[in-house]
C-alpha cells in the first residue's frame, strides 16, 4: 500500500468518525436536535465530476425567526456537499441550499437547538475592550500554548499532545492547518491532491523548503487532510480548549506558501466553510506573517477581509509576526497577536490598538541552542506574570531537545517543562477572584493590575521588598493574600486593609500579593 | 564641651596624625623622599587674621628636570598653609612657592621621588579607549560600589566600612565629599563654620533638607572637616580602593546644594587642592546632578572645567545622573558614569560617547521598599556579569533595611549581601585572563565579550541552553572553562577548541563559558 493509498482509506475512516460523532449533527431529516453553539451539518449528494472544488457553489440560507444567516459550504470528496453551521440561540431553525448545481439546490431542511449543556459557554469574543470573555459572559483568560503539527502530525503524537494539553491546563492552542516539515516524521496527509506519485518517505528533505520535488494540484483540496484535522479541533472543543486555527506560516516544504493569490483565497473559503462552525476555533491569519516573502501586505489584509466576509460565525482574528508587528487597529483584526516580551510596552500598544493584546510568542522554555528556545521554566513562569500585570495576555511554548526521536511540544507530544503548572495556577487564581480582566495601573511604583474596587494583583517581579506600603485606592477594604507564584502557595494575610497598608513581605523575588474586596 | 569644642578638639588631633601619617610628607627640609604617587606636603606659616580663604592667594610651583607643575596651595586652618603634590616620576624634584602674602612667598624645598613601592601601581587613567589602567600600565577594572557618607559620618561606622570595604575586595568606592543627612545619626563635623551657635542634636530634622535652622559662613571652610575627610581618602588608598568623590549631591539639610557660583567655585579650587594629591581620587562632579535643581547645564559644564584646570594631576572626572543623561562626549568627562542597567545600549552609547562607561548606580542589593532599593543578590549579580558582556562596568550598592539603628551600607557600615564575593569573583576572573578590557561581540547570538584572539567570555544570561555551537573565530585554539558565576565554580573543559565548537551546556540559566588561548 503506498502513502496515497493510506491516506484515503485514512479519510475514509475519519470521515465515518466524523458522521458519528457526538458533536456534528448529520442532516437530512426534520426534527433533529443540536445544542446551542453545535455544529450542525447537512450533506447532499453531488457531481464528482470535473473538480467540483471550483465548478461548483454550493451553500444553504439559516433561518431563525427574522434571521438570516448565508453559509458557505464545501465538497467533502467523494460526491458529497456539505455545510456545517453553529446556532447561536435555541429555538428552531431552518434552512435551504443554493448552488448552481441543480441536484444542490433549494434542499431544505431544519433542527430544534436545544440549550448549551453545561460546560459548554459558547465561543470567546472580546469584551471589557482589552479582554475576552465566553458567549454565555463567563470571563475568559487565554492561557495558552504552541503545538504546531497536533492537526496533522497523526497517532501517537497528537493523542499525547491532547492529554497533556488537558492535564497542564492550557486552555488554548495555537496549531497550524497547513502542514510543516516535522524532520524524519511526515504529515499524515498532504492537504491538496498530488500531481504524480508520491515521493517514498525519506526522499524528501523536510527541513529545507526548497528541496520538496513532489507537485500539488492546487485547485483540487484533499479532504481527508482537513477530516482528521476537523477531528483534531473536535477533539480540543470537547475539551475546552480553543483553537487557534494558523492559516498560512513561513515553515513549508512544499510550496504553500507561495501558491498565488487564486489558490491562496480559495484556500482561505474552503477553510472557513470546513471549520467556522467548530465554537472553539480562532482564526490566526499567519505565523511570522513577515517572513512569508511571497506575500504583501496588501495580501494580509486581503486574507483578514476574505476570513471576516466568508465566516458567518465571526470568529477572533489575528496576525502573528516575526519582526515587523502588523498595524492591529486595522478593523478586520479582532485583537493584537505578538511575538514579543518587551510587556512594559503594553500600555502604548493598548491605547494605540485599543483591542486585547496576546503576546503569543514570548520565547519557548527549553534547552534548545537557538536563543529563543531554551528559557528556565522561572523565566516562563514569570513572562506569564508580567504579562498579567501588564493587563494583558501571553502564549507558553517549550523546545526541549528530544531524547526519544518523537516531536518537540512546540509541534505536538509531551510537555517536560515545569512552568505549565505555574501558569494554570495564575489562570485559576484570575478565575477565582471574578475578575472581568485585570487592568494595568497607571504608571505603578510596583507592578500591579486589577478592577480597583474588587481585585488588585501586584506583582513584584525581581524586587525583594521587605516591606511596602501599599496605597490601596477609595474606601474599599480587602483581605490580603501573599502568593508564591513559583511554589503556588498562598498565605492569607490577617486584618482587613484599606488606604495607604504597609505590609511585611518577604523580601525574596518574584512575590505576588492579591487584594481581594472583603465581605459580601 | 558643646559641638563647636568638639570639632575644634577633633581637627587638632587630625592634624597632628596627618602629619605623621606614612604617605604624607611634611617638607621644610632638603633631602626629604616621597615614593612615586604619593603625596608631598609642605606647610608653612602664614596669616591667621582677616579670611586667609578669600584674601590670600597661595601656591607652589615644582620643577622636575625640565619640567614644572603650577600647584595651588591651602589654608588649613590655625595660620598653617599647606601645598600637596604627588610626583609621577622618580628623581629629584624643587619647589617654590609664591603668595599675595609677603611670607608665603619664595619658600623652597626638594624631595626625592623613590620607585613606588611593591603594590602601588600609580592613579587609574583611562586606556586602550574604553576601559581603565593604572599608571604603570596594569590593567584597573572598576568593580566598585557606593558608602555615600563614609568620609563623614565618623567611628565606628568609618572603620567598619573600610573593614567590610577590604574583606569584599571592591576596588572603588563612590563618597560624598559635602555631607547628607543620615537620619538619627550626625556627620562628624561641618565644611563650614557656622554663625552662631550650632544647634543641639537633634534639634534639625536631618531628613528635610528645608528645615535646618543653621546658617554657615560660606566664605570660611572648616578645616577640621577636610582633614578627616582626607584620612578617609587615604586609608582607602593604602586599601587599594580608589575614592570616587562626589563634589555635589541634592541629598543636603544645609544649603549646600545651593551656595550660588562664587562659593560653588570657591568649593571646587578648594577640594582640588586638599584632595588632588592623593592618587587614588576621581572627582565625580555630582550624584543625580539633575536633581540639584539650583544649577544649570552651565554651571556643570563650568565645575567641569574648574576642576579640570585646577587639578594638577589630571584626576578622572565623571559626572553622574538621575533621569537625564548628561552629554558625556564633552571632552573634560574622561568616563560617563550612569545611572542605569539597560547595558542592551551600551553599543551606542560607546559609540556616541568614544570612552569607558561606568554603570555608577543600577539599583541596590536590598529590601527596602523603594523599588531601587531591593535587588535579589542574584540579580545584582547577573547585571555585573551583563555589563561586563556589554564591555562596560557597574558598580554595586547594598540597602538591607538596618536592624541596629547603624547605617545601611549606601551610606556606611556593614555589608549584608551576598552579591559581594560574586562581584569580586568575577573581577578576579577578569584579572587573571591578562584582558587589557572586554570588547563586546557585535550582534552576538549569545552576549560574549573579549580580545578575540586572547580571550572570549559568553554569559548565558537567562538562556538555559543545552548545547550550543561557538563561533570561535580565526584559527586560534583556545581552551574552555564552564563558570558558574553564582556558584564561584569553574569546570575545565578537555580538549581544544577552533573554529565552530559544539559544547554540551549545563541547561541551567545564568552559566558562562570563558575561551582562553590554549599554550604559550
Amino acid at each position: 500500500m503506498d502513502r496515497r493509498e493510506l491516506i484515503k482509506l485514512s479519510a475514509g475512516a475519519m470521515l465515518a468518525g466524523m458522521v458519528s460523532g457526538a458533536a456534528a449533527a448529520p442532516a437530512g431529516k426534520a426534527g433533529k436536535q443540536v445544542e446551542q453553539w453545535g455544529v450542525f451539518e447537512a450533506a447532499f449528494p453531488g457531481p464528482a465530476t470535473g473538480n467540483p472544488f471550483v465548478e461548483v457553489q454550493f451553500g444553504a440560507r439559516f433561518t431563525f425567526g427574522h434571521r438570516t444567516v448565508e453559509v458557505a459550504g464545501f465538497y467533502d470528496g467523494d460526491g458529497t456537499y456539505k455545510v456545517r453551521f453553529s446556532p447561536d440561540t435555541a429555538g428552531q431553525w431552518s434552512y435551504e441550499t443554493s448552488s448552481n448545481v441543480k441536484e444542490l439546490t433549494g434542499q431544505s431542511g431544519g433542527f430544534s437547538c436545544t440549550a448549551a449543556a453545561g460546560g459548554d459557554h459558547g465561543p470567546v469574543l472580546t469584551a471589557h475592550n482589552f479582554h475576552f470573555q465566553y458567549a454565555d459572559a463567563t470571563p475568559y483568560f487565554p492561557f495558552g500554548t504552541t503545538c504546531y503539527s497536533y492537526g496533522f502530525i497523526g497517532e501517537p503524537y497528537a493523542g499525547e499532545t491532547l492529554k497533556n494539553l488537558r492535564e497542564a491546563g492550557f486552555n488554548k492552542v495555537r496549531i497550524c492547518l497547513l502542514p510543516k516539515p516535522l524532520g524524519k516524521l511526515q504529515p499524515v496527509a498532504m492537504p491538496y491532491e498530488r500531481v504524480g506519485e508520491a515521493l517514498p518517505p525519506g526522499a524528501e528533505n523536510l527541513a529545507d523548503s526548497s528541496t520538496s520535488k513532489e507537485q500539488f494540484d492546487l485547485a483540487r483540496f484533499n479532504p481527508a487532510y482537513f477530516q482528521q484535522f476537523e477531528l483534531r479541533v473536535q477533539a480540543l472543543m470537547e475539551a475546552g480548549i480553543e483553537a487557534d486555527v494558523i492559516l498560512f506560516h513561513p515553515y513549508d516544504a512544499w510550496g504553500f506558501k507561495a501558491m498565488g493569490p487564486e489558490a491562496d483565497d480559495r484556500y482561505l473559503r474552503y477553510a472557513v466553510a470546513r471549520l467556522s462552525a467548530y465554537r472553539n476555533v480562532w482564526w490566526s491569519i499567519a505565523n511570522e506573517y513577515d517572513l512569508v516573502r511571497s506575500k504583501t501586505m496588501a495580501d494580509w489584509d486581503r486574507f483578514f477581509r476574505i476570513v471576516q466576509e466568508s465566516d458567518p460565525h465571526s470568529r477572533l482574528r489575528s496576525i502573528h509576526h516575526s519582526h515587523v508587528p502588523y498595524d492591529h487597529s486595522k478593523p478586520w483584526c479582532t485583537h493584537a497577536s505578538l511575538q514579543e516580551y518587551d510587556f512594559e510596552r503594553s500600555g502604548e500598544r493598548l491605547a494605540a490598538w485599543n483591542k486585547p493584546i496576546i503576546y503569543d510568542e514570548i520565547q519557548y522554555e527549553g534547552n534548545i541552542a537557538r536563543r529563543w528556545g531554551n528559557l528556565s521554566p522561572e523565566e516562563m513562569t514569570y513572562r506569564f506574570w508580567r504579562a498579567t500585570v501588564y493587563g494583558v495576555y501571553a502564549t507558553h511554548g517549550e523546545t526541549y531537545m528530544s531524547t526519544d526521536g518523537g516531536p518537540v511540544w512546540s509541534d505536538a507530544g509531551r510537555l517536560h517543562g515545569s512552568s505549565p503548572a505555574r501558569i494554570t495556577y495564575l489562570r485559576k487564581l484570575l478565575e477565582r477572584t471574578g475578575t472581568t480582566g485585570l487592568m494595568a495601573a497607571e504608571k505603578p511604583y510596583y507592578l500591579n493590575a486589577g478592577n480597583p474596587g474588587q481585585v488588585i494583583l501586584y506583582y513584584f517581579d525581581y524586587h525583594c521588598a521587605g516591606e511596602y506600603e501599599f496605597p490601596l485606592p477609595g474606601n474599599t477594604k480587602f483581605k490580603a493574600t501573599m502568593i508564591d507564584p513559583w511554589a503556588m502557595t498562598e498565605t492569607p494575610l490577617a486584618g482587613v486593609y484599606s488606604g495607604k497598608s504597609k505590609i511585611t513581605l518577604t523580601g525574596r523575588p518574584h512575590m505576588a500579593v492579591l487584594f481581594e474586596r472583603a465581605g459580601a
